[in-house]
């Protein structure tokens, strides 16, 4: 990924650093458990965690002549290790070593992007008490609806991160697993306890079965919640830009003092964190596909998955675990605008009472039909001619006949929307 | 595809109906050719198309037992012609019969949809001339930047849709081959001759080297460009939504009169057509994904391809000539207030003239820099305190050293906007 | 989906019989809610129930007049109810009934899918354990590596769609939730406890909060995990694939007595159904970036998700269902050649004892360096001259120098590859 | 685009300096149809080609504190060319500068692409002709069918990746156009002959109507077509693959002598580059489906666009480059095996020559019915039992009372396959 789009805490995991120092790891604590089992000395696992070390231009160097990635660093190891290092690798292949690396570092990714939500929700759930009962129209198809408050909006999105975080829990269990099982995975020269040691040293589960690979129906369900990760990402930050519209201006992305909305127009104030949010949430969907396609490999193995992980496993959590933190500071920082949402809401004259004249309507005798012809004729008035939809209401002589003004006035009440907000409350935050 | 987003103009294309008149054209014209080369009587050649006919229903009946469609077409077509039906796809393969049969239906779904193009064209360009020099905000990032006209609006998605045409074009010209090459395509059992006589009578060209299939580049290229021309779909019709949001009102789809825009909120006036053509454009570029992944096959053929096209080859067309459709009436009814798009521009009193105001300042002296410190000082009054723009600038003792208010006031002439609206309206129309 | 790629059992759910009855519980279960809460008569709930019928003909007659699907049929089902009607569908929207009906059907359409998964997943365990120890090669890259068993194989496959079922039932539990909270799902008209009654009688979980819709990421969730299985099934498709191939021809589709692979070639026996599989596969993931698009609508909700989910809701799910069910037959029936398979095993003469050769020699007191060159040098002259393997090996005076003869000939054993296969059986499937 | 997969030739063009190159020239060359139009100076533009520089470093310092990527450059331009400098970019936008230098780009990496191609196709054409006659298994469903010619199957990728070239130059075209149209693109504040001498001058076309950018339904074709020359790499990939299996062995990769194909296993020969090729047309087509989302900008612009070209534009156009280089090398080196080919051939006794026996049998007055039962029940001996196919058919009364032996053994004769080869060639290639 990018720099522009990339934080170090992320690429930090996919560096070779730190690459090479799992892949020490494994091959060390794979040692030990030989060793217990008598297969190497114990004096030479001990000696491999003492002298182990390696260098990143050296391994590269090697590589370039071995054109083989492990068998390069294994060389520069030995370099390090000595005689020792023989028995380093033994009855391994490279997928043990790349695959369980691999799951190491989607776990490592993870547990940022698990915290990347937290301080999402977080922030979501602060913002969303301080609006809980702040008025704001409520729109279905782009169209003003009903009210509804800024603090249930957030609140929408706080419970789709929420479920996005057990989602991620879940993938994170699915694609943390480890698997040395030696070529075609039948454990014919290494045994599985080394297996099942390395695991619990590395933090992974066994793999039950592997091919020599882990099995890629694994990384296919990871990379497909990023992608749903992603879209609740984009569905934020497009009610963001929504709400930014100059004809809307009922919140805005903090513009700092010094900024410049645009070189040649000085009065713009453009909602680019969010549009470019929009634009991260499609590159981090663009890995789901490939993915996919990755899971059917040939027989026990193909290696046709290898350069879209090398490709999309740093640039997929690199680019989300950004998009996660702007968004973080976007809401943090956010400007809400309470009066230019009560503006909106009151600029059609009541309309969004609409349903509830039609009720009372209805409750006070007159069809459903006839109740809706009645209002929607009224609201007509409004949309079309710019009238005052309360005073219609009161000149229709049908419906004056049915509803008296005063009981016509409480149909517009506001207060009405927001009786159950504690309640919604409750069940997306466990308070209210 | 469901009868919902289909016209019977197309679907009828998809039917089996004219799937096996292909499959006969394509037969008898390869025996009438066969017939030239001596490889089977003349007689029998004209009794296959005197006698030639089929029942789809005895077609079914016959494909449950050998469950073969081609059989299953021959055996019946066999019924009505007699003896003769034994010269009837001599040395060819079902391939032979099923691809060139698509390669036909794919064209004739093309010349629906350029026709549906050319209607869509036409109505943009008569609304476009309407609107010519109907001013209306430009926006970018949704914020309000410079005047622009809602003609220069039309005349952008013209411009996009006969860029589409012309892709259109081409792809048919790339799917629109015929292939009678036999059993991996040797051409052992049938002379190339046969090809060429069918491919010319059927309108198609040679397709020069198959595989026993017809290659899937061409597919992939053929829905990748009915995914392009989706798009283009979607961007117009996202353009109308927003227009019809209730806070910009400046365009609205035709609300008929009897029309009930909600069951519960009677005042609504949704842009139902235009979300509707959103959600159809992902579903026509859906085919995109599978037919590149098709392209793969294994050696001289696979039938993997099959399932993906007879699922797709129907329905991306028939809904994309559905939504094509409903864009057309959509934007030949769609209703515009000229007045709501003045109300617009003038919302923030005048803000949009700032780029003309800081040029007019460099021009005056002073620095880049300065002139926009200058402008966007006074701009942000406007935005955070409903301030008007040239009053403000008026007030400012910088700016009004360096331009006299007339010179000001000038800088907030609209026309100044609209020089270039016939240019533009010739490059892209051809007149003005 | 076409009827071709359709069973009865699933594409009964999507049928508007189906949907119509959902729809009726959903409307009278929340009359008792109603009704218990005190807003409608009690009478009028037992009345619905009693007298509650439609018709689907009668509500096409009044859909094609009111374009709106939900009027329609409260319209009909009013005819049958009579005046105890009016007090149905109370505060209630149009989406409250369709998200919900919605849920209900995916559901549904999940309970048949799990079933398929598990009678998949029997089919996979018994031939398993019948070829647990048959030996057959195992490869890397399409290229011999070392041996495995065909019961290993399976195996495999049978572990991914255990996750692959854990994954579904995750993806039922968040598809499977109830909204009935009115416009903008703020509950002004509708008591939350209408959708507690509702959820619990249709099975389904309560929609801690919805904004009038049910939220999408949910149905991206769920058609990914559908994206996933038709990968696993993609898998399992080109393994079969890959084993019937006349070169190989370890495995074959079960083909009639009566069938005909190709209407030119008589000798034809080709995996048509593992073809169409693949295909298959192509088509339900052409779902999944449709629904991640879906997910950001504007605001409360728009309704451009309402198109992708008509189409691809029955066609995903139903396309699952015929895939997994021709892959239970295929599976079944499946012809397993040992004879072959061992063939195929010792084909390049016991090349793939290669690597315990190198450990023999490694251990023997060679370096690992050496160790390589020394086997790789004798497996080439087999791979380029057709040489026998052992021999070589036995020829080589480095090898012969450092392993005797009966050594080298014990490391050509194949039980020493499958010491383990109880072990990894006792894994997957918790015997052995 | 991660180094291992890139080639410097592209890489460079997606560096800073040369992004920076074109921006300045593009501004010079529009400061002098400024200077022609009397809006500047002409010494101004002369001193600005005069003492025009910039630098890298310098511009990244400025960028952090404007956090704008286009005026560090003018700010840094500037500090070179004094105080002409303010003449610079008059009238233009940002995104005047930023999508011109896109389609200049974009155009320069279409070009390498294109010179990829070329070789691609000359290599191809070189195999294809010394190979033109050499007998081949033709296979479909990857089961023997008929003979073939190893140069046919090369020719048909030929054709293909020519196709791909026509679409490649269809899609320069589509891309390279200029637009410098200022602010919403009304041209307001710059002249449109500006744009034209720019165009002229960059070797671009003349963006018709642009809206402050280029629209996107241009780059979204770009990108598909990358995405189906990816899918043809892809595709002759999987057949180089299917040919070096170890069962098959008709062809392999290059593999030089100090090579090591598996750490584990020395005697393994891996088809690992067609294999990365497999993977890098996933990569390259993930780029697809965000550009054809990136169409539907917000009315005049928004910059949701830009991360997603930002990655993609260089990621995509560097892996296609370096797996088209990767695959002209594969195809150059590739190792051919004629004497595999025909063991592949022979290997079930003849069975391939099936159809010409069926064929012989109608014409010798058998019905196609019982013509193919006879040859389908001969068949199946050699698949089930081993049989030899010719002695079969002899041994058979109904065949032979239809065919003497000596015309049976004519009908197994390889030439009847290759008669039209010549033919194919001189349509692929002109000359046979």
């Amino acid at each position: 990924m990018i720099p522009r789009y990339s934080r170090p805490e992320m690429t930090r995991i996919w560096d070779p650093e730190n690459r090479f120092r799992i892949w020490f790891e494994i091959e060390a604590h794979a040692c030990d458990a030989l060793a217990e089992l008598g297969v190497i000395p114990k004096e030479a696992a001990a000696e491999i965690w003492a002298k182990g070390q390696w260098e990143v231009a050296r391994i590269d160097e090697i590589e370039r002549e071995t054109k083989h990635d492990v068998i390069a660093f294994l060389t520069n190891l030995a370099e390090y290790v000595g005689p020792a290092a023989r028995f380093v690798h033994q009855g391994m292949t490279s997928s043990d070593l790349l695959d369980t690396c691999l799951a190491v570092q989607l776990a490592q990714a993870t547990d940022i992007l698990l915290d990347d939500l937290d301080r999402l929700l977080k922030a979501l759930e602060k913002r969303a008490f301080e609006h809980k009962l702040t008025p704001t129209m409520g729109r279905s198809h782009g169209i003003h609806a009903e009210p509804t408050t800024f603090g249930l909006k957030l609140a929408t999105h706080y419970a789709a991160f929420k479920r996005d975080r057990e989602r991620l829990v879940a993938a994170r269990a699915d694609i943390a697993t480890c698997a040395i099982s030696g070529a075609v995975g039948t454990f014919a020269n290494i045994d599985p306890r080394v297996e099942a040691h390395v695991a619990a040293k590395m933090g992974l589960g066994i793999e039950p079965i592997s091919t020599q690979v882990i099995p890629r129906d694994r990384h296919a369900m990871y990379f497909s919640v990023l992608g749903v990760i992603a879209s609740s990402i984009e569905n934020l930050s497009i009610e963001i830009r929504h709400l930014q519209r100059s004809e809307v201006r009922e919140a805005e992305e903090y513009f700092s003092p010094g900024q410049k909305g645009s070189s040649a127009m000085p009065h713009k104030r453009n909602p680019v964190l969010s549009e470019n949010l929009t634009g991260l949430a499609r590159i981090v969907r663009a890995a789901v596909t490939p993915a996919l396609e990755n899971v059917a490999l040939w027989h026990e193995r193909d290696i046709s998955h290898s350069s879209v992980e090398r490709v999309f496993g740093p640039d997929a959590t690199i680019a989300l675990d950004f998009a996660l933190n702007r968004l973080v500071g976007l809401i943090d920082k956010l400007i809400v605008y309470p009066e230019n949402m009560q503006a909106n809401l009151d600029r059609y004259g009541g309309l969004v009472h609409s349903q509830r004249v039609l009720l009372a309507l209805t409750q006070a005798g007159l069809s459903r039909e006839d109740s809706y012809q009645a209002v929607q004729r009224n609201a007509m008035k409004v949309w079309l001619e710019g009238k005052d939809f309360l005073t219609e209401l009161k000149g229709d002589p049908l419906v004056s006949a049915k509803i008296e003004a005063r009981a016509l006035e409480e149909c517009f009440d506001l207060g009405y929307h927001y009786k159950h907000v504690d309640d919604i409350f409750r069940r997306v935050f466990g308070r209210a």
